[in-house]
């Protein structure tokens, strides 16, 4: 099979299980240290099984940041993002089947400026050490950086879960936006966003403390 | 001793304490993160100890996508399976005698869709991950095979453990019965099938992302 | 320093550890998830600290198992026992000064088959995992034993900690009589036995599994 | 970029988003077991960032524990030290934004010989831990460390954390002045004072257990 696509198809897998798992732990409802756990380690093992396929991001703030840094070509950027978006939203679909009752999102308010500082510091967090761990020429070969990378995730949701969507991604995002657990396409707009610039800074600050 | 009789003497043990682990998370009564957390990490542990004698299966799903990869040769997929039953059913029959009161699984009734639905994703993410992480040229030696293993079985009992048996595992589903903790044997049978075939579903799905 | 003494003062230290957390996450007293996962992974940290230069035992039963499988001298196991047993004194000693409340541990009793079939099992799974993940030349340079032993003892507090002592450790076992958390001698001596026949088994066990 | 800059950029990021982690957890308040789960991995995934960079040390005790070991050179220590402290002020000064209310510290008395106790154990382990996995030529290359870091400082604050700051840390116990999550600037003086003290301990202990 044509090597671009195998690795479009693990991004579209990986997301898809990262979503699916996102959709189950919040809508079809466990409680306390669940969800940040479980999205943590599904993160985890998806990074694990695909990474040294398509690098494993099932992000596109993620791919982003390595474009930024010189680990994945330009011209990649699309149509990874594309497949992450698709594996999201087909696992969306399919938490909207399992769990039937549509959620009350409009509860979920943030603060503004809160909920843009809470997801730039995770998602800043995240890319940092994706970049550092999973394409340092220094540390081939490790065998830590898909716990490194899910921890992240599981540590971004116990901080920052209570005044953001805490989503870090923006294929996340938009699948909240099908599974009904955001509020307004504003706070996923911002969301967004706010992903996308935390994932271009974490790609600057990459070439700032590891030149090679 | 015998090549073979030491794998399966391994996958026997392995299957054995994951099993018991089951039973006495679920039967002798342990509440919320605790059950996902203690059998994703005592097959964490199988793994790690058995995997370089026999693969560290424990689950003849598992075992039937390593035939469909190439991992094992088709004529080991019934001693592998018999192993792996025999060390569940040893292993409920110890629960059995530890925890003295029979439950009543009656009312672990489950939809259909929801239990096929649950089943197939979370065993499919399991047996991708063994293949990947576990029979990939590219990653050998890594020491992160278990703790992807068990860890994509924690995050499927926290995310899919409401709306199915989540065994994907058919050993396990056949130890259920024995232990009382699965209401109906159709329930068991239907785990059973679904097992398997996300199993030969994820053997297929290595092929088209791993040519390798 | 002497190369000896080196190491029995590692085993001292990593015993030291593993007492005082046991004793302040049950004597000072936390709830719920946390003993097991507190004692889970100070095993694992001393583990990884000390392993490569004491092998990391902290447990006459592990170190019996290591004799047994020809990893540890036998003229070592009397000093290596000792060194396991004062560090987890002195641990105890100091766990008595900072919780001043002397516990009632005559409420802890346990059906004596229960509390065999318990010790037996998980001692078992330790040695078992130690040998195999920390001695066998086939995964030498492995990350992962640490992690593996841990969390073994980490999933047996979950599944037996309700039907025995969940020492695993005749080391711990002493000690808890120190601390007042174990509720006669006889509970105590019979633990020590089984742990060490534990040990045995695990030892006879790793060299029909793998005779290299 | 100067290499040595790099270093402290590696410092200052990782004790931002370890301190503000903290903050996070406890004081925009979440419960139970999630401030040292949270904590640990932060901690993890910082030391598997930037470890291979700057040491990953985001600790002015593990700093001076290096220095006694001899792998970090003395003259290092103060800029080392500063960076961590300014990154660990940032971090509480956003937490101090994000979450609005002050916190009333002055119930947090603790009894002083506990206090003195728990903060030396754990940071004495913290920096012992960190010599041994992340600076011995005997297993260098480990993809461990991390794991072992992060979860000893869990660890910590599992089994001290109710007789103490928990800090482990000067830059930590600092930061805590700025969040108001310390009763007053004595209880920071001892805790400050005792860490350092125990990083001490810990270099020459590792001097005594591995003289290479």
């Amino acid at each position: 099979m044509n090597e671009n696509f195998r690795k479009y198809l693990v991004e579209f897998i990986g997301t898809f299980f990262l979503v699916f798992t996102i959709g189950a732990v919040t809508r079809i409802g466990v409680p306390g240290v669940i969800p940040a756990v479980a999205i943590g380690a599904v993160l985890m093992v998806m990074v694990y099984a695909g990474g040294f396929i398509s690098g494993g991001h099932y992000n596109p703030a993620v791919s982003l940041a390595a474009v930024v840094r010189g680990a994945l070509p330009a011209y990649q950027w699309v149509p990874y993002a594309l497949s992450q978006i698709l594996g999201g939203i087909v696992a969306a679909f399919v938490v909207n089947y399992l769990a039937g009752e549509v959620p009350d999102a409009s509860t979920m308010l943030f603060s503004m400026p809160a909920l843009i500082t809470g997801e730039f510091i995770f998602t800043f967090a995240l890319c940092y050490v994706v970049l550092l761990t999973a394409t340092s020429r220094e540390v081939e070969g490790n065998s830590y950086y898909g716990l490194a990378i899910g921890s992240t995730v599981m540590t971004g949701v116990f901080a920052v879960g209570g005044i953001c969507v805490a989503a870090f991604n923006p294929a996340v995002a938009i699948s909240c936006i099908v599974m009904h657990t955001i509020c307004c396409l504003k706070i996923a707009l911002v969301t967004i966003l706010v992903n996308l610039l935390a994932g271009l800074a974490a790609g600057v600050t990459y070439k700032a403390v590891n030149c090679r």
